[in-house]
């Protein structure tokens, strides 16, 4: 319950206390929320079952819909009891990697269970943020596969295609209750929804799959780019079309952070010069993928931070593109009180700057960051 | 064909042609081989059919590989059947990410299937080398703890848990016949077998799973160091006993690359100075895994060569431990003739240095590698 009471200082989290739609106008529906704790283990109803769900067109994904369902209710159905029985045994037997993700919620949602493997864990045996994002990227992704819109390899609808567009992250916020460690299988739900006249969005909830609790909670704000000019496109009706019978008609899993940044005059800064972007950094539509700008971001957190604390919370600002040969430098404020003390010994609050160098000094991105003490291990404190 | 010449010319490759045993001392045995060709889709011949196997006491496991085969058989049948029809269907449907891995041939070998996902290639849609070496590091320890011998998270057995020794990679030689792409099902294949009196050696064989044909052939050679002391040990016995049923009496999947370095008065050098250890490289023994060594090796190879050349083979020798805090420069050596031209138009040679920088110039890891072209993709040509 700290770990609640400290990031919802930080962001106010959407909760399934208070439900998707139970809290909007769609509450007159009637919807029900039983006894639900996020930090519960005896959650007894599914997040799910009170979100009002919005359908423009059954009719035009009938074929897609039912095929996937069909497959969906035999593989889940057997993976589902080949799980547990595996779980049971991981110890001494194989372990399970479960992929096959489906459409779930009358097909709004994605749900995918993934297991950890074990080279995705670090030096204290949980994920890293940048292996939750992967894992996000991904199953959007294949949210889109499955719903048969995947017009190219990294997400772009067939309209987008056709218009040379693709998708551009401008926003993300992400709260991490507990980070998932090595053989967890984690059941990650995802969605779209509209955001704004030229925007979507995208929300994910992973969950642990044997106990149902919340792991981490995200969403993110996407627009267009003209793949050729490099400019940002308007919501082309056709993309619309295509896109809005999958759209679910709730707000953000997680409230919009508008908070302005704070004054930094009372702020330690950590900096790390001369980030080069190479090829490697490349996705297949020739531009940095967003994971890759929160690894600069992470670069110039002090090394203490990052050993004895473990990032909580962030939201993330895309503001330009960053291209091949680009050179970066990348920014960490870390904040403190008056006296330049730490505001608390359990956190440390950060803000981030990543920007070109020389003298188009363009700012990248900004993002503000919560990192939470490491629960000390079984016989062991941390010094700071 | 070309990368076959390209590849058997830097390393001896066991070839399948040839085979296991059959150019051994076993080839008495009777084993056939008949047409197999690595590079023929037609193959008409299991890999390990003509594999002599070795298996000290089939009793002593016998309940656990019983159990093991049992759940292999019910998960194979259902999800190669259900893998047959995704892969089908999967630019429509659902994606899958197969990872049951199970023991076959006798119980000596661990196959596991998995699906390459989308954050695991790079701008070109082609895994990269880490990646490759990632999946060779989780299926070495997930067959580990199939056969009931995982006594800690990094693949120590319950003996060297005891006495506190945890494994070391000495030497790792690898070649890529084909890079994997996003959605490709990859099966992988490993296997211990002894090497020397203090070292074991792993292998593994990546096919892709839908055509059978090798993607990817890697050998390595492993020790053992006390955690406390960090110092190599022995093999002893306890631990000898614990493994050797499950070794596989067949030479190296590559023949042993013992070359001298070549002498590097007609190479070009690039050099990344100031590469600094941190928490985040260290594993839960909390030493640098080895994947990370090779990441630092490729900093310093020149972007234009990473750009336009794929690495299609290396050896690796690793010589000392590194530690947290440790800053380290990566030098790469790109081999020319007498004139200072590159051999040969469509390769790559390369020679590497990872040593500490500072007053104490250990070397802690030296390695070859080879490039080749990469293909050009359609209606486009590579300028270099």
């Amino acid at each position: 319950m700290v770990v609640m009471a400290a990031t919802t200082s930080f962001f106010r989290i959407w909760s399934p206390r208070h439900g998707f739609g139970c809290m909007t106008s769609h509450s007159k529906l009637g919807c029900k929320v039983e006894t639900i704790d996020v930090c519960d283990t005896k959650t007894t109803c599914d997040l799910s079952s009170c979100m009002q769900l919005k359908r423009k067109s059954d009719q035009a994904t009938s074929g897609v819909m039912d095929w996937s369902m069909f497959v969906a209710a035999i593989t889940t159905n057997f993976l589902e009891r080949e799980m547990m029985f595996h779980l049971k045994k991981k110890s001494q037997t194989t372990v399970l990697d479960v992929g096959l993700g489906r459409l779930v919620q009358d097909g709004l949602i994605y749900r995918q269970n993934v297991c950890i493997r074990s080279y995705e864990t670090g030096p204290d045996g949980k994920t890293s943020i940048e292996t939750l994002m992967n894992h996000m990227q991904d199953t959007a992704l294949n949210h889109t596969k499955t719903v048969g819109l995947l017009g190219d390899a990294l997400g772009s609808t067939p309209e987008m295609k056709k218009k040379n567009l693709v998708w551009v992250v401008t926003k993300m916020q992400l709260v991490v209750d507990r980070y998932p460690t090595c053989d967890d299988v984690v059941q990650i739900d995802t969605w779209r929804a509209v955001s704004g006249k030229n925007s979507g969005r995208t929300d994910w909830l992973f969950r642990d799959s044997q106990t149902g609790k919340i792991l981490v909670r995200a969403s993110s704000n996407w627009v267009m780019m003209n793949k050729e000019t490099r400019r940002l496109s308007k919501y082309p009706d056709e993309v619309r079309a295509e896109l809005e019978q999958y759209y679910l008609d709730t707000p953000p899993i997680l409230e919009d952070d508008t908070k302005n940044d704070m004054e930094l005059d009372k702020s330690v800064e950590y900096v790390r010069k001369g980030l080069l972007a190479t090829w490697k950094d490349l996705d297949m539509n020739q531009h940095v993928n967003n994971v890759r700008y929160l690894g600069w971001i992470l670069e110039s957190v002090p090394n203490q931070v990052q050993e004895n604390y473990e990032l909580a919370s962030m939201t993330l600002e895309y503001r330009r593109e960053c291209r091949k040969d680009n050179v970066l430098q990348s920014q960490t404020f870390v904040l403190s009180n008056s006296n330049g003390e730490k505001v608390d010994h359990n956190h440390v609050d950060c803000q981030h700057l990543l920007q070109l160098e020389g003298e188009c000094k363009g700012k990248i991105m900004k993002g503000r960051t919560r990192w939470r003490l490491k629960l000390a291990k079984e016989g062991e404190s941390w010094d700071n």
